[in-house]
This record gives C-alpha cells, sequence and structure tokens, in this order.
C-alpha cells in the first residue's frame, strides 16, 4: 500500500492533482502592496458591507471560492469537498462561508499553516480517487485576528518591530483530477516544533524551527536538493523568523538562500506601509499563492516551488497559564511538470 | 478517477481500513455512568494532577494516544499521521498532545462532528495508499468547555432541561491498512445546515437536521437500507435532538426507530446523574465508540454500524453578533467484513 510514501514524512502522487484556477480577494492595505497587481479584487474597506470584521471575513471566503470557481468553469455542485480552514475560534470564517456553499465540508485548524494543510488533504482526496473537483481556501482578517489573539483595537497598543501585520484576504484554489497544470506533486507534512517563545508579537521564531525542520525532511525523504526548486517559500516567517530558518537550515548543511522567499515579507512594503516585521495570517500564503504565485507559475517564470506555510499555534488562554507558543509547518511542491 | 465514489456525497473503500485497536479515558462522572466497564482508564478527579483543565485535557488525548498504540502493540514512530480535533480555540488539547507526541499532525475542527471527520480523513489517507497507521484521537472536559462556550463554572447558573453536559473524556483510534478488522467501508461526509437555533443550551436542535441530512443522504447515496444497518448512533443529538433527527427522517421515509441510538443518550443516566438532555462534546461519540461500540463489534454483538458524529459550531463571538448555530454531520459506516 505505502508505495506512495517517501521516508518518514513524505507522499508522492501516482497522478498529481492539476490546480485549475484560483481566485483572491484582499483588503485595502494588501491591495496597495508590492503583489496588488495579481489579486483578483481589492476591497475599498475592511468590512465591505457586512456590520462585523468577522462576518466580512466569512463572506471573503465564500467569494473567493465562488470566484475561483467561475475561474475554473465549474460551479458549487461540481465539487466534491471543500477543506477550509481559518484563525477565528471556532473557524467560523470557513464554517459561516460553508454554510452558504452547501459543499460537503471538511474544517482544518493549523493557525497559518492551515493553507498548505488543505492543499495537503485536498491532493490526497483527489489522488487517493475520492475526489474529482475539491477547493481549498483560507483566509484572515487583520481587525478579527488581532482582537481575538492581541489588543482591541481602540487600545491602539504599540506593535514592537518584531510583530506581524495579519493579512485581511481570502485565497481559495480549485484542485482536479485533470487539468493542465500547475500539479501538486509532493506533499511534507509536518511535526509540531515548539522553541519556547511566549510573546504573541514575536511570532516568526515560534515557527522558525518547523519550517526548517519540515523542509530539510522534505530533502531528505525526497532525495530533492535546494537546486530542483526555482523558489522556496515560506508562509509567514516574516523577516525575523526567515533569518532563523534559514541559519537552522545552513547548520543542517542546507543553503537554500538564493531561493528563499517568504510570503510575509513579500506581501507589503514594510518600510513605505509600516508593516514592522511583514505578514502573516491564514490570508497571507493564501493569497500570495493563489496570487502571484499561481500566476507565475503558469507564466512558467517558475517550474518547480515549494510552499511551506508557517503555523504558530499561539492560544491566548493557554499562554496565560504559562505555556509556551507550538510552531508547525507544512510543505507541497507545486510543478508545471507531473 | 472517481469509482470510488457513490452518489453526491459518499465514498466506499477499496480496501477497507481495519481499527486495529482503540483507547478511552474518562473523568469521574463518565465512569460513574452506564458504559463505565468499556472504558480504559477513568480518572479520580478532573484535573489528574495538572493545573488546568486545558492542560489536564491535552494529557487526555496524548495518552489516550499513547494507550491506543499500546493496545495495537504499536509506537509513535510507527504512525504516520495523527488526525486530531477538539472544542477548545485553536485546538490547543490537540497541538499541545500533538506537540509530545511528534507524530505529522493534521488538525481538525467540526466541533463535536471532530470524531467522524478524523476517522474519515484517516480512513482516506489510508485506502488512499499515503499511510499504513494512522491515529484518530478526539475530546473534550466539561470543565474547559463550559468556560469557553457558556458560563464561568463559579457562576453556578442553573442549566435548562434541554442543556447537555460535555463529556470529560478522549477517545483514540488506530487505523490500519492491514488487520482483522471491523473496517472503516464507507464515509458520508456533511454539508452544514442551519436550522437558526441561537441557545447555547439548545445545541441537540442546531445537529438534527444536519444528522438527518447525512443520513438520508448516506441511504441515497449507497441504496443502503435501515434493515441493513444493526445501529446508526448519533453523537450528541441527545433526547431533544433525537427526536427531531428522527421526526425529519420519517418524513422522508426512513423509519430508523428501532436501530436508532445516540451517544450522549447512552453515556450518562440522566435521572441519576442529573445530566438533563444527555451528553456532548468531541470526547461522547469519541469514547462511546472508542469503548462500547467498538468493543461490540469486536464481540459480534454488532456486525453493520453507521456512526454519524455531529457538531453544532456554536461560537460565542458570532452568536454574541446575532448569527445562529450551524450545524454538520459526517456519518462511517464500520462493519466486521470488508
Amino acid at each position: 500500500m505505502a508505495q506512495k510514501r517517501l521516508g518518514k514524512q513524505t507522499i508522492v502522487f501516482q497522478n498529481p492533482p492539476s490546480i485549475i484556477a484560483t481566485a483572491t480577494i484582499v483588503g485595502p492595505k494588501e491591495g496597495d502592496g508590492p503583489l496588488k497587481d495579481y489579486f483578483d479584487l481589492i476591497l475599498d474597506d475592511d468590512l465591505w458591507g457586512e456590520s462585523s470584521w468577522e462576518k466580512t471575513e466569512a463572506k471573503l471566503q465564500q467569494e473567493a471560492v465562488k470566484l475561483a470557481l467561475t475561474n475554473a468553469k465549474k460551479v458549487t455542485t461540481d465539487v466534491d469537498y471543500l477543506f477550509a480552514g481559518d484563525l477565528l475560534n471556532q473557524i467560523i470564517s470557513s464554517s459561516y462561508a460553508a454554510r452558504e456553499l452547501k459543499i460537503p465540508f471538511f474544517g482544518l485548524y493549523g493557525a497559518c499553516s492551515t493553507k498548505t494543510e488543505s492543499l495537503s488533504l485536498g491532493a490526497m482526496a483527489i489522488d487517493g480517487g475520492f475526489a474529482d473537483i475539491v477547493v481549498c481556501v483560507t483566509s484572515s482578517h487583520f481587525s478579527t485576528a488581532e482582537r481575538q489573539y492581541r489588543f482591541p483595537l481602540e487600545h491602539g497598543n504599540q506593535r514592537p518591530l518584531t510583530a506581524q501585520w495579519t493579512v485581511t484576504g481570502a485565497g481559495a484554489s480549485v484542485l482536479s483530477s485533470s487539468g493542465n497544470g500547475p500539479y501538486i506533486t509532493h506533499v511534507t507534512t509536518g511535526r509540531i516544533i515548539d522553541p519556547g517563545i511566549v510573546n504573541a508579537n514575536n511570532m516568526g521564531p515560534a515557527m522558525a524551527p518547523a519550517a526548517a525542520d519540515t523542509i530539510i525532511r522534505h530533502f531528505k525523504d525526497t532525495g530533492f536538493k535546494p537546486e530542483d526548486y526555482d523558489l522556496i517559500i515560506t508562509g509567514d516567517l516574516a523577516t525575523v523568523g526567515k533569518e532563523i530558518a534559514q541559519e537552522l537550515m545552513a547548520k543542517e548543511g542546507y543553503d537554500i538562500s538564493n531561493i528563499f522567499m517568504d510570503c510575509g515579507i513579500e506581501i507589503f512594503d514594510a518600510e513605505r506601509q509600516d508593516t514592522h516585521a511583514g505578514g502573516s495570517g491564514c490570508g497571507c500564503s493564501a493569497v500570495v499563492f493563489a496570487g502571484y504565485l499561481y500566476k507565475a507559475l503558469k507564466a512558467g517564470k517558475y517550474k518547480r516551488i515549494m510552499l511551506v506555510s508557517t503555523g504558530a499555534l499561539l492560544s491566548p488562554t493557554i499562554v496565560q497559564q504559562g505555556e509556551s507558543i507550538p510552531g508547525i509547518a507544512h510543505a507541497v511542491t507545486i510543478s508545471t511538470e507531473k
């Protein structure tokens, strides 16, 4: 049975699922950033006609899925499964979106690693023969995340330079058993690693060891080397975490410095937009992938990339009880060739 | 590719995964209930030596997984994936358990439907050829759930008769590509249905329409009839929800009354234990399945059952904003024969 497994944590698909379409919807700040030309829809304000930010975030997911399906020339009844998650307690953005979409629904929680968690399970459902079409969607919203995880926005606290800026946006990907790519060829599923960080305004270092562990594991499991990739891009390590991850990998003999990017760094112009260490959130790698990276793959700019969404499993309740913040990272290889 | 699909929402496995072992750990109240003889470990108190109930619940999951692996004569490094979830914000019981277990981890959230969500995805991972051994675990804890979803325990509010009692317990199941059963043969994945309930002390009616929808869908997709099952058992509809679900199915021509049970009703003696409508929580169907049902299948008391864990996706944040509580239910067929 296990011929699809490579090493300890990696699987290789026999019939790699094709990502046949994507869609992205982002907030005004993201739409003012360096990747603005790659998003499908940029909102004028962060409420989008709703009465609360939570309702807005659910609408972001719902409309991103609908737009991705339109881009794929499909309708909701064509979809076998929806794999979705977000940062909010009880993943309400996903479940209220799924309520409207009426697609059989698997709810996921991996903090900001949820984007590649959803792509991993979605691709397994297709390659396993259980689905023809699945949609994978994740989101985040600056205003819902800040008040849940940190401080009320009205409090106006000063953000330290290690802080990251939660991305307002949703990114949806439509995976199919047929299509012309790009294809999901490999999945390396992460383990939880906890370096002992307790500061909710310093998430990069909490995730960096998990990212390094998953990427190194991927190389060991597959036999790939850094030069086999055009790009390795983490979710939201941002400037502080990216440097740590790069050092941890170098110590193990893996120099990926010339192909290493981070979605959290790419999405904002940190200096002009005052976002400090960079972007974060389930929406961060979701819109960078579904916007910029997907289009760059389609255009032939990249042939094979590794997307490594990174999650800091921050819980205010248990951190207040003295616990530290565990990290996790899931890697997905996306290639223009099967 | 889609030969494993039946109808709109059901899959049938070609090589049905075998549930080779289970383990259950429950609190004192559950250990005083009608199913006490079927649990592996009954705690003397609800803290188990920890300094908070949240840390206790993480320990429940962690130790249930270890015990299930011992029962399966396996160790953590034999396990390809851990599929886990719970009721707490950021599913901390699962992620802190996964931190200690160091198994590649997929975090799930489906409220009390998470038990069958984990069995569905775990079985798909095995039948799809992506794993030889997976562990599926979920938990809940009365004291962590009450204070997160309803009132501080110190408040001492009176519980209405429609209220359910969150089960303190964790149930783990070890699935394997080989073994002598019982086997997971079919999975019917639910859609979200929202009947408009807004009362956090009346969860049964919020879930009943979703349970009826998934069970009816299962019959339509598979061609099975109620008489093909020895038992159809929902997660935690409890007395109020079970009656509604049964009526909804009867209206569609499916009379399952003589084989219909509910884990939430079975786990407590409502009158003697003062639990009102019945038990609830991710731990409810987890320990009733991994305790009583698994052993009844092994003993030949049942040959084919349908386990339908039911989730009320209650979010205090968005209910306070005027939203209602969506329900979802995932069905898994478990049979002593492939």
